[in-house]
């Protein structure tokens, strides 16, 4: 991973875009292509995908455009889709459900081994919809040091209200979780060495609300 | 709307969340702050944020620091905080239930007025847990139509499958709707006069996998 630590963080965040794409790509066979028609069909423009690109060092010659087998698999093992990492949810509510039925984290590396509530509704049922999914039975959120103790988990996915998210992302980094993926309304933020990604539905629909203005006016 | 129109769309994608960061200030009874104090709670550099906030002119004062009230103001009125924005859902899955019962909308100006699906099971139940929300009786996807002629709508939110987005993409822009935030695992493209924010959760999810693995190694 050393020539990935020289990439800016800020292409490091535009790189699932580009690897959804050379995947797209590759499911339609189709095996070069130029920054140009890349361009037109991400909507950014030819220089920023060069200039992004260029960071993984020739892949684009002259004339002949990406090789996109190569691209993928190089952005693909920059992100580590060949690690596979396991994770818990935890809450199980809508958002918790919605995440326990996604159907493209498996694909990539994203493995979701137990879910966890503190409604007693809730414990017991199963949270993915389709058939056999034992793991997706609702596990008591008293349970959960156990869990984590018996089973290898890399990521938390916190889905819990609000007020309960920084208390329950204590607990779960003090049983030696190191990555948190929030969904609660405010940014988490804890001492040491945890990663964590905060997600805020709500500022892409805030983009969304400028945008559509600034067509109307 | 003038003067936004010339400020990057890179920076306007980074407005929402100064928003939220300057509420919670304000919340707090914080009134002004040094850019590296809003830089330390942000996390991101203070010569980052001394860039973007420069596109408002004006707001930083040497040994003052910003003033937040006229900031959060300015920056909300940018965002369009101040319209108000009426929202349909189509798709009352999991992910349709968590947006319904989302609780940042409102305070925002995005009114959610209508859910639809498509299922027997569910048209007639209500989305939202809490109460007498009328609005989150979901409704048979068949009388959209008829629905968006008689009621203002802006935005629609799609948490359809992958499969079916395309075709209910195509009818809400057909029934005059010009905003779709979209929940499908594609990234949806139209021609003509209308905005489009694609929500790619697994995009997040890639980068915490990411900065784990470089944590780790």
């Amino acid at each position: 991973m050393d020539k990935s630590k020289k990439i800016s963080f800020a292409v490091i965040r535009r790189l699932p875009r580009y690897y959804r794409y050379l995947s797209d790509l590759l499911r339609d066979g189709i095996e070069r292509i130029s920054s140009k028609e890349l361009s037109e069909r991400m909507g950014i423009t030819a220089s920023q995908i060069r200039q992004d690109l260029n960071n993984f060092g020739g892949f684009g010659q002259q004339g002949y455009g990406y090789n996109v087998v190569s691209l993928n698999a190089e952005i693909g093992r920059i992100l580590g889709i060949d690690h596979s990492f396991k994770a818990i949810i935890i809450g199980a509510g809508n958002m918790g459900h919605a995440l326990a039925n996604y159907p493209n984290f498996a694909g990539r590396g994203y493995e979701i081994v137990g879910i966890f509530d503190i409604s007693s509704d809730l414990i017991g049922t199963k949270a993915k919809e389709d058939g056999d999914a034992d793991w997706s039975v609702i596990r008591n959120i008293d349970t959960i040091e156990e869990f984590v103790k018996k089973n290898k988990v890399d990521i938390a996915m916190l889905t819990v209200p609000y007020q309960f998210t920084s208390a329950v992302a204590e607990k779960v980094v003090a049983l030696g979780i190191k990555a948190l993926w929030n969904f609660s309304a405010m940014d988490l933020k804890l001492p040491g060495d945890v990663v964590i990604e905060n997600v805020h539905l709500s500022d892409s629909l805030m983009v969304l609300g400028f945008r559509l203005h600034n067509l109307q006016n």
